[in-house]
């Protein structure tokens, strides 16, 4: 015959499917010897039979009652015993964590024999009546199942019958009468008189426990959180231990380390003479933990000795709830503490100083997304927000200004200096000086990727997109958001990191790379295999990008400088342009533009890759939006300027010439490249004068062409025909040799299919899993993010959201393929991606499992990708 | 040493690329003992070595000088015997055919004295005279590099002396006036004689035939051709016949067959007393050949024989020239002779019935591109059209009516009985009742897949679309084209199937399955193992799929039944339903609509699979223009109609909220039922429904229920629920069983990438390749088509348009993966193709390498389907 009870020193924190988890905490800490209030557990294997028998197995009473009777022996105190009563508590306790589902009985074994005798030995005959009258209230609903109202109208009528309101204002004698109501009431509802028997008691209040995992709440949470009916909950008893017996008890709860800082220092508060419940009900105040070393010094020093062993035992920062039972230390539970993402760095590199962790669990314990917010200006956690909206976190960090509706004024206002928020429905290419003087940008259309996310996020400036529960009324300068209306002026808040829109100005909390923060990602490159580079569009954030740790510069978009409020009108001049030749006069003026540049970016990363990707987007994007421009015609007619109509004509008939069904699908990357070879020759040019010149200066650049959406095999070897007749010339002219590498990204899933075909040509592979991730699933982000997908996530269609994490199934499988056949036609072919999975833990992993050579991303997630880069070959060795 | 001079008779057809086409077909036709010139061929190798060494071989004169000899003793005539004189030709030919590319010289042998000899002989000494002429002309251009205009300068003059201005006006004593000055051009030009020895000519001329494989206009050819420079020509040399030697000699052409009915019978015309070039030139009017039974009736019996020789030999119709020199019959040339499409299919059926051809062949020998256009009403070919622009051929047949710029004019006219064509920059399904009134539409805007396109392809009418050199002037009613203004009214002729508009009516075929198609159609069907199903909306469709001989429908595309004028304001109404009450209200409305629909098309296939579609388009498209809702709102308000405009605003802000940045990876197929299942459910019920009927009539309706765009395996798991809980339903309420099958359509590359997971759930699979191959190319057709394409299948990026010809490379291996690990998982899996790659032969190949079970297409390309499935089994086994 199996055993089902166990004492607490039997087990060990692995026995959590036996005595669950509850059970194997309070196992582990007896084990290994700290003060823990002695006791017993009844695994989950009896709760087992139980359920399947509707009744105790053989033997599991008897075998309860012999480990009461050595409970009884160990502590000196015997349940039921009227001098020197041992009261329990019987908790349940699952395999998994289910907070608060299951029941729990305190204070069992009082009776009214029992409790005179706390009453008497607490020297508190009025606190023993009260735990009296609340634990037949407790045993009366738990257990037997009764209205809570039948108590509650008994209460009610005392109070009023002594002229009182509140519960602790009842006397001795009054509680006396609660009780003999009480007891009265049991027997009424149930037809029997209130078990004063503590050995019935406790056969009762397990069965109740056993009973419970099947309650109605119970069941529902296992549902959802896919926990199998069939584990079972273990039954915990253990001794009753009274912080309130006396100024040499007490009770308290304690961080064994600062949570918010992590200095190494006790943090919490304790009250003496109390209960757990004293402290959380607020009647008296705590007195900080420090002030205990006074209080009971002895006491106090047993609880930093306490707190040193959790640590090192645990390896982590504990969060303690103890009681001081005349002068005797019980721990009643011991977990990990919540902490802020600093005070985890701090501890982690500090536990490994003192010795408590190796270099490799101090990684290992960082969490990835805990560790970003480190990296963005974040709303003050402890700050009250009145948030009136949520829309789409489409690029992290917060920021207050007032609300501006237009570009212009934008412009004019955070010119003057002032902080200023962008609201518009959606932002074009004409709105960039706007966004370059906003403090972040607001936008009631668009999803993670439409304009406005993607520049502010090149920008790393706030942005919440696709915000459709504000109506913005730009004709009227506001905006309308739960019934509450904005008017331009007001101050805002946005965090960019959850979506939120806040009403008025709310504290934030800046961001930097502590000196503890850089000796662990110093660490995490250690160990990491994958490389990690950034993506960056400007100097500056090749040089941010460069002090978070980037390796180089992954992705550089060009289309981004295209849209500088200097080139936009070169730029439409080009589009514009009825002949190669007058196209090639507008490209003459963007080439200088284009040089300056590649000439700074290259320059910050002086000595490390920058991979150039040439123009990609659909050259519709950088012209006016066509009603708009209808609109300036009909002004410009109205007012009889015939000259600017007619211009206006040609945009508008141009505009319209290059309109696109599905832009994400059409007439761009290389396909720019192939029709219009013009103005990929030009940014070729562009980037090798940019190498000339630094060379000539001495320095180091390393050049990488990437050509953007190739899906053919053809379409790379022309362009690399025309990149390498372009380089030809330009070392002709600058007399020494420009080297650079070419290669392309594979966003589309043919390109990932002829992999072994591209690599012919290709000197490298990028993945833009962005773009890969839509058309492998058919989706379009802008349209799916506000369309679909929250009801995919909601209901489970999808597991994730492939646009944060990349899917294995369908895009990983394309892009193993792609490296798997393209490294066998070219074994040095470097491979790594480039979409926003670049700075996703879980993508990074996957990553990392597949031979990827690095990963690259925007500036701020160097550092967690740095990290998460570690952690997966820590994951996978 | 090897030869490098062969007789006619030592070769045979398959000497091809050691005796060039021409000198293959000498040798074929000499081989079988048909009446040739005798003469004999050098060498391919020869040339080779010629171009290697710049100058000929060892042995090669010496050789050919053999072979004359051998040549004069056969044919009794020696090159340069003044009595008798052997002329011959000394022609180029390749083993790829370079038409006109390289040099050939006729009449070879001729100087002072033969010529006489030949007038003589001939009786005709100015026929000589001039012949010698000629040969001096052209031997002083081809050999000895002579311009031109020296001799014509020298023509010019004689013609002026002797005051005549053709050539042919001149006398015996001016040609030799000519000849003289000729032969001084000639002297004064290269330092030199003509060369009057016949056998220095022949050296000279081979040379120069040499020499012409290198001439630029040669090489331009075979670079543009692909055709390998290391190939060389060619050459022989053949005896001249004569057919103006009398009225016993004639020249003529023929075809075996009538080219145009396939009727077996000689087509074709001759002259007697003349020589080729006469028949060309048009002077004499040439005879029926059927006259030449009386003329020469031996030899036309000797015609008629060697015509079913070669008939037989080659196993097809041929295309004959031919020379009878005093009664005897030369063959010049024989080749497979160019026929109509209905010509090509008689001639085949009649082949097999005469056994010249096995009924493999026969299938064998069909273009199924020729065959297509047997299916559609064309122009009539020999009709002068007067083409004023070019679109893309969106859906073939030709069609003539007047132009309408309004849908509401067109369904008034084409009620009326008049024949329209609807013009439209694009169509919407506004203008679906103006689309079924006109004969064709034609479309400024839009692609292949545009609104138009499809709707004109289901209902099998001619369209054009996308054709952006009309600019239409709806205001104006006129469109205007190359300069060309047409006003509404004016009548223009729409070609479908090469995307012509043409300028008034112009005559067209009728097309239709004549009893020799029927055969040969059921001869495919002994032989094919591939099914063929065909792509139809509405019982008429079904109805004539099944006459062209579909075993079942493979896609039925359920929104076009949305779109009918009666139900377009219900789909509205259901679509901007604010609650999904008030949706399904809407949707219960729509489903008896439904319903007639599935019971007619299931009864028009009764006993065979219909795989019917749930609704897959976006649904902003059943929703009007934005742009157009606004405007009426404008006039609604000023008109006071408050009512009205509230109505229209609801509508534009649905409109608005529905709008999608790319709509073909947007909220559509399976999305819509996983967010809208009511919309899926009420589709379900209508199918059951329909088939419960028809099961009560005794009807045999074979019902497949497929779910569009499933990318990840939980899509299609939660519709098989849905569409099973109203399966079970209405199978209550019937009171009998009403089986189906469920599956999806692989359209994404996710879901051939997972297909294992997918067809755990799925009956049978059905590759939509159209939507497949834009999203593994990542093109939108529409904007692919009108943008960058054009310009890669003329660079040849790409070899083939994708969305004509299925891609082997990328969408081909997703979908053999797909097919490979879903019948692991399903061994019984249905795979089939129901985009437009269906009935193309190419892709139609494709299909039955890769094993699938059925291809599916539009009605109209099923005979075509029918005949490529059994030429790709014949082709692969």
């Amino acid at each position: 015959m199996s055993r089902y009870v166990f004492y607490f020193e039997e087990g060990s924190k692995d026995d959590r499917d036996k005595l669950g988890g509850k059970g194997a905490g309070l196992a582990e800490m007896s084990r290994i010897g700290l003060p823990v209030p002695p006791g017993f557990t009844i695994t989950t294997e009896a709760c087992i039979a139980y359920q399947a028998a509707h009744d105790f197995p053989d033997g599991l009473l008897e075998e309860t009652f012999e480990h009461l009777a050595g409970l009884e022996q160990r502590v000196g105190k015997v349940l039921g015993d009227p001098k020197d009563p041992l009261l329990v508590s019987v908790r349940s306790g699952a395999p998994i964590s289910m907070p608060g589902m299951m029941d729990t009985v305190l204070n069992l074994g009082l009776n009214r024999e029992t409790a005179e005798g706390l009453g008497r030995l607490t020297g508190n005959r009025r606190f023993a009546l009260d735990s009296f009258r609340r634990f037949i209230q407790m045993f009366g609903n738990v257990v037997l199942h009764m209205d809570m109202d039948r108590f509650e109208a008994v209460l009610d009528a005392v109070k009023a019958d002594q002229g009182v309101t509140e519960d602790q204002r009842l006397d001795e004698h009054a509680l006396m009468a609660v009780i003999d109501r009480y007891l009265t009431v049991v027997r009424e509802e149930t037809g029997a008189d209130f078990p004063e028997d503590p050995h019935r008691q406790l056969e009762l209040a397990i069965k109740a426990v056993f009973d419970s995992w099947n309650n109605p709440r119970a069941e529902v949470y296992r549902r959802i959180n896919k926990i199998p009916d069939t584990l079972g909950t273990a039954v915990n008893v253990q001794m009753m231990a009274f912080g309130n017996m006396g100024e040499t008890s007490g009770t308290g709860v304690l961080f064994t380390r600062d949570p918010n800082t992590g200095e190494p220092r006790l943090y919490g508060e304790f009250l003496t003479n109390a209960q757990g419940e004293d402290v959380v009900a607020g009647i008296r105040t705590p007195r900080p933990i420090e002030e205990l070393a006074q209080a009971l010094p002895s006491t106090y020093q047993e609880i930093v000795e306490t707190c040193r062993l959790l640590e090192k035992h645990y390896g982590d920062v504990q969060d303690i709830e103890f009681t001081v039972e005349r002068e005797h230390l019980f721990l009643l539970q011991t977990r990990s503490a919540k902490r802020t993402a600093r005070a985890a760095v701090k501890i982690a590199v500090d536990f490994v100083a003192e010795g408590i962790l190796t270099r490799e669990e101090a990684i290992r314990r960082q969490d990835p997304e805990q560790v970003r917010r480190l990296l963005y200006r974040q709303i003050d956690p402890a700050a009250r927000v009145d948030e009136i909206a949520r829309g789409l976190p489409a690029s992290p960090g917060a920021a207050a200004g007032r609300v501006v509706f237009d570009a212009d004024e934008a412009e004019a206002l955070g010119g003057a200096g002032e902080a200023v928020i962008l609201v518009r429905p959606e932002t074009t290419p004409d709105d960039i000086h706007g966004l370059v003087a906003a403090q972040g940008v607001l936008t009631s259309r668009g999803g993670m990727t439409s304009h406005a996310a993607i520049v502010a996020r090149g920008m790393g400036k706030p942005a919440v997109t696709g915000c459709d529960m504000v109506r913005i009324d730009v004709a009227h300068n506001l905006f309308v958001a739960a019934n509450r209306t904005v008017h331009a002026g007001e101050i805002i808040t946005i965090d960019g990191a959850t979506g939120r829109v806040i009403a008025g100005e709310v504290p934030t909390v800046e961001p930097n790379l502590f000196p503890e923060f850089e000796t662990l990602l110093t660490w995490a490159d250690e160990i990491r295999t994958l490389g990690v580079e950034a993506n960056a569009d400007t100097p500056e954030d090749a040089a941010r990008a460069r002090e978070f740790g980037a390796k180089g510069v992954g992705l550089c978009r060009t289309e981004h400088m295209f849209m500088g409020s200097d080139r936009l009108p070169v730029v439409q001049e080009m589009i514009l342009a009825d002949t190669i030749e007058s196209r090639k006069r507008a490209l003459d003026r963007l080439l200088p533009m284009q040089e300056a540049d590649f000439y700074g970016i290259l320059g910050a990363m002086d000595g490390l890759p920058v991979t150039i990707r040439l123009l990609d987007p659909p050259l519709h994007e950088f012209l006016p939006d066509v009603e708009d421009v209808s609109a300036e015609i009909r002004q410009a007619e109205a007012e009889g300027r015939e000259d600017d109509a007619a211009r206006l004509e040609q945009v508008r008939r141009r505009a319209n010439a290059l309109h696109e069904f599905n832009p994400m699908l059409g007439f761009r990357g290389v396909r720019l490249g192939v029709v219009y070879p013009e103005i990929y020759a030009m940014q070729a040019r562009a980037i090798f004068q940019a190498e000339a010149r630094l060379l000539k200066e001495g320095r180091d650049p390393h050049v990488e062409v990437m050509i953007p959406l190739v899906g053919v095999a053809p379409e790379l070897a022309r362009m690399r025909e025309l990149v390498r007749e372009v380089n030809e010339a330009a070392a002709r002219v600058a007399g020494i040799a420009l080297p650079y590498k070419i290669g392309t990204m594979i966003e589309v899933p043919r390109a990932a299919l002829v992999a072994g075909e591209i690599a012919e040509t290709a000197e490298f592979f990028s993945f833009g899993t962005n773009d890969l991730t839509q058309t492998t699933f058919g989706y379009s982000r802008d349209d799916a993010e506000s369309k679909f997908l929250p009801t995919y996530l909601a209901d489970k269609v999808l597991a994730e959201n492939p646009f944060v994490t990349l899917d294995r199934g369908g895009v990983g499988r394309l892009i193993r393929l792609a490296v798997s056949e393209g490294r066998a036609v070219r074994p040095d072919l470097r491979v790594g991606i480039c979409g926003e999975h670049g700075g996703d833990p879980a993508s990074i992993q996957f990553c990392h499992e597949s031979g990827l050579d690095y990963v690259s991303c925007s500036p701020y997630r160097v550092p967690i990708a740095r990290l998460a880069a570690a952690q997966a070959r820590l994951a996978s060795s």
